[in-house]
């Protein structure tokens, strides 16, 4: 579990001085850590694997500190506010949900583990909880803490897709409500686990079929898991190639999810956060629909709601 | 993987003659053969892990012979007629699928695998498929040839639940078409290697819940993969018992099943071919609809359509 140093816009090299603090995503299968000048300005990048599903709670401070060797500072302490599956009740130490309607959560109501070390003071942000249609985030929070800081004022919906992806309501600086649709993980399950395994197995992408599967399955929302074998018997009967069939399952799951949200996205602006492949595909399959959503970067965003709550910590 | 013996109608000792014929289901994960006498009386069953999934197709021979060691004729052949995944591609001789609308096939559509043995004649009935909207069965046309012979001039809906459940459209003795979902599927998937895994874990029941989930997704079928995450955060949030979050994922799935095929059973008579509590629980299902199914047995069925097949063979 070597942490990495990334080129681009940050130095190679350890930093010459301590940083002013740092921002953390702490999440189920991965650790980002943000070393961070007062500025605003990212010194450094770090990375590992050592996400929530490998730690126990006695295992987070050795690998921050593992990780920041030689960047603690000599007296005082370092300031790291985190958000995600850190503050889970199997995680770190846990953060109550805050409960919608409600802002993003910000450090008032951010839990701080015991430490051995003096130099490091840790801030887990909670998640968010919503009763009603009993539905939970962690990490997505803090995305939309910082869209909010990018964009004072927005009235809209904000769609992060994921393994578990969210929509989320948002106005007046607050998070109304949200849905999780468990979209990505499906993808995963299916095409990795099920017999559609032997007929979705590609690195490739057909996009018209993922366009023409977007239209089916938003044109008949109730036909999804009966639609999903056509995955297995199509190629059986008609050669279906693995890419047509691997973009027609990721276009039945996203459409469905689009079927879902219609209202939503009918009604209201859409911004996407989101960077990769699977953005761009909700992306088309809005546009398909005569929507085109906004689309910002992950990390930007992330990175925007650590540093909104690192204001509200220095008050 | 030793065969056993039942008890119940038929004897507990080896039979006292040759059986007049055999009949067998070779699917993915088992072996069912049963030990026929002229008049229909089943002599013997005998049953085999040994399924499509463990074999390679010069195995499928001498796992006949183990299991039919003792019974078989001095002289002549036994006939032993044989529906299932054994006529797959990747089975012990390819049986090419029938195309619906059609009877359900019989022995003149039937594979002869060759032999190395004299003693043995072994016919393997085909599948049918479906070419406008791709879809393929093995073994299922088999039960609805039986339902056929019991029921002749049926005119209606068949359901066989299960993995990959069937709804087939039966008239004037054909298979007019047919539909697969992967309702058995998903819920094995769910409940046992997603994120579900851990709030649905349980050997319980909630018929309530069941019954919730079923007219919840019926009423807004396209919110499927929105509420399953519902089965994570509830527990979470609500201390939601497992019991109840598994028995919702049930009824989600049957309940999206049958918001997909409404307007057959609505229209339309509906067998179900099924005796376990997932064939109880579709029964279940349509009966809160105010639709009181058949229930037949699948034994019985599968049975009833290779007896069917043996009548063809005699001419």
């Amino acid at each position: 579990m070597a942490a990495w140093w990334s080129a681009g816009d940050t130095m190679n090299v350890k930093p010459a001085k301590t940083p002013d603090w740092v921002a953390a995503d702490w999440g189920t299968s991965h650790l980002r850590l943000w070393l961070m000048a007062e500025n605003g300005q990212v010194l450094h990048r770090l990375h590992s694997a050592a996400g929530m599903g490998t730690l126990t709670p006695d295992g987070y401070e050795p690998e921050l500190l593992r990780l920041l060797e030689g960047t603690l500072p000599a007296e005082g302490a370092l300031d790291v506010i985190c958000c995600g599956m850190a503050g889970a009740a199997q995680g770190w130490a846990e953060a109550p949900y805050a409960a919608a309607p409600c802002p993003p959560p910000g450090p008032a109501e951010a839990v701080q583990p015991a430490l051995e070390t003096p130099r490091l003071r840790v801030f887990i942000l909670p998640g968010v909880k919503q009763i009603a249609d009993s539905d939970v985030m962690r990490g997505e929070e803090t995305q939309i803490a910082g869209f909010l800081a990018a964009h004072p004022g927005y009235d809209g919906m904000l769609c992060l897709p994921g393994t578990h992806s969210k929509w989320a309501r948002v106005r007046d600086g607050k998070i109304e409500g949200f849905r999780t649709f468990m979209t990505g993980e499906l993808f995963a399950l299916l095409s990795s686990r099920s017999v559609l395994r032997h007929t979705t197995n590609s690195d490739g992408w057909d996009e018209a079929a993922f366009e023409a599967a977007v239209s089916d399955i938003m044109a008949a929302p109730a036909d999804l898991t009966g639609k999903l074998f056509g995955l297995r018997a199509g190629p059986l009967l008609t050669g279906m190639p693995p890419e047509t069939a691997r973009a027609r399952l990721s276009g039945l799951l996203i459409g469905a999810e689009l079927a879902a949200t219609r209202k939503d996205w009918q009604a209201l602006p859409v911004a996407l956060i989101g960077e990769n492949s699977l953005a761009q595909a909700y992306a088309e399959a809005l546009a398909l629909k005569g929507h085109a959503p906004t689309l910002v970067n992950t990390e930007d965003m992330t990175l925007g709601g650590l540093k909104a709550a690192r204001r509200q910590l220095q008050g």
